[in-house]
């Protein structure tokens, strides 16, 4: 990626070429899967992003939380909140005013206790999907207590329309294809469940970055991934996106050098600290495959360089997680060949409640 | 702690009294040590944390970048940017400008390179100090480079008052002790290499929160702890806070509900990504000693918990590194005894460059 000149660092650049091609891509594999593209929201926080993937086909946005959907709502009106809400009445205020300004909305649970939570806060017929576990262990039900929990839902009054699940455990070497099929297997045995239970099944949804070129179509109705706008070094580690993929990277100053290490002034702080067990570091380095990130703190990369650049050289790293990245900041710059073209207002940044 | 009830989750919550006891006790310390506390105000980014710490006798602040300056330099007239600058046309005209607001300002450096820099962008008499390595293997030139480097900075026109160093290896289990006697030999060799080049030396900087207890006060003359006003789960775990002194808590709300687990909606979003190698796991749940924060998601906190609470309950966790917390949100909610006296604005979140 060509980098500006002159602009302050740290700062976060996005290349408009690059992210247009991972839209049209993802829409593309979407089509050819026969699926419903809804991408999520968390990763980019940024209208223009937003208005880019739905311009590409997409039939609505994935948000995480209420905030997103207020933040969302002004340019689609079709969202699915994919996160177990527990509401109470400020929430259940908050929600409803959302729902009365877009056409769809719906939201996730996996409990009964929520789907009433959920019904005694807002009118009836609001859109529910059960979120179930398909192998990540993080929130959702087993499969065969999704009848249960979506009759609790449809008994209190909510409209279920069906199931949703997450396979975060995709994001492992390797485990991109088993955590499809684990997707699939959970999806369909939920399906079943709520069969059983004598509730109709119209969406099927899952899909994330890593796993969404394993999917087994059959299972889902829509995807749901995140990531695939910008990449990130957790994507090139995982093998599912390469360098000319990557469409966002911190750029930094180098500060202090030494023989064969650097210090660039683009820390945790604008790079976030996320790092899975697997990583090999705190980032990439694309003018420079032999670097590597081996610390952050808040305002430095540590970065072991044999042969490195020059004080006061600008250098670009690929964040690890670039959701955790955009988050920290107030505005991405974009440019289109190394020229600043517009800079982007990071509008759910923060938008956690 | 105390929590408010009502309040949407997540949000961050500050124990007032609490804060109070770890400014007046670290004050405290710094006096029993002879030497002058200047708070690194990276940890709170707020003016009202800042303010508590001038009142309580600290000599100024310390801050990260110059964007930190700006925002602090609007109640205090002495500021230490402890970073290695790389000042360009740009940070220069920024500089200036604070320092024409301050009674005094210096900026870091550890190259002749930096020095020239920062003499070509700015008046002449600008206050610096030369960045020690006493061991984190961070920033820093070696001790005995320091003095070849404040000579270029002498000569280059800037004002050298000294030396510092973070003693950041102090981070990690049993080693405070130790990573305060090798601040102060660097410390001491430094102030003997800038001797020998002929320089006086004015300030001798260093400190951390996990080290200050171990400081050696015979070599240095100031303080620059951060993250003590809150207390961290990183202090619990390395021995150097107890449960009584966390004066900041992220605050979520159990979402999901298992039979030994729990899903929180206060994840990496609110409480940091940070985990040191030697972390027990993403946060401290103070409530209940045996729950163990196992995993981070961006809205999810991820906690094994045997007898869990139930659904819809409000849980406080303590993050891992408060300063990355912090940097989350846009606001602080401050509470005393459980009922909530104000709300401070992270004035200075985001304030990277």
């Amino acid at each position: 990626m060509l980098l500006p000149t002159g602009l302050t660092t740290p700062y976060l650049l996005v290349d408009l070429d690059v992210l247009d091609a991972n839209v049209a891509a993802m829409a593309a594999l979407a089509d050819r899967l026969g699926l419903q593209l809804r991408p999520h929201a968390k990763t980019h926080k940024c209208l223009p992003v937003a208005a880019r993937q739905l311009a590409a086909g997409a039939c609505g946005l994935t948000v995480a939380t209420i905030a997103e959907a207020e933040v969302f709502a002004a340019i689609c009106d079709d969202l699915f909140i994919a996160y177990p809400l527990w509401v109470d009445e400020a929430r259940g205020r908050r929600l409803q005013a959302v729902a009365e300004r877009v056409r769809r909305l719906a939201v996730g649970l996996d409990s009964a206790e929520a789907a009433r939570a959920l019904a005694r806060h807002l009118g009836p017929g609001l859109d529910v999907l059960v979120e179930v576990d398909s192998g990540h262990r993080r929130s959702g039900v087993v499969p065969g207590e999704a009848g249960r929990v979506a009759a609790a839902a449809a008994r209190a009054g909510l409209s279920v329309r069906g199931v949703f699940t997450f396979p975060g455990h995709a994001y492992s070497p390797g485990a991109m294809a088993p955590a499809a099929v684990g997707e699939a297997v959970a999806i369909s045995r939920a399906v079943d469940a709520l069969r059983a239970a004598g509730l109709a099944v119209e969406v099927r949804s899952g899909g994330s970055t890593p796993s969404a070129a394993a999917t087994v179509p059959e299972a889902l109705t829509e995807l749901r991934p995140g990531v695939y706008v910008f990449g990130d070094s957790q994507q090139l580690e995982l093998g599912t996106a390469d360098l000319d993929g990557i469409a966002l990277v911190a750029v930094g100053t180098v500060v202090s050098r030494y023989a064969d290490r650097v210090i660039l002034d683009a820390g945790s702080k604008v790079l976030g600290a996320d790092r899975a067990p697997w990583a090999t570091g705190f980032g990439t380095v694309p003018a420079a495959p032999r670097a590597r990130v081996i610390g952050l703190s808040e305002h430095h990369a540590n970065v072991h360089w044999p042969d490195p650049p020059a004080l006061g050289a600008q250098v670009a790293v690929v964040p690890n997680h670039v959701c955790a990245a955009v988050n920290l900041a107030d505005e991405l710059v974009v440019a289109r060949g190394g020229a600043v073209v517009d800079r982007w207002r990071v509008a759910a940044r923060g938008a956690n409640t």
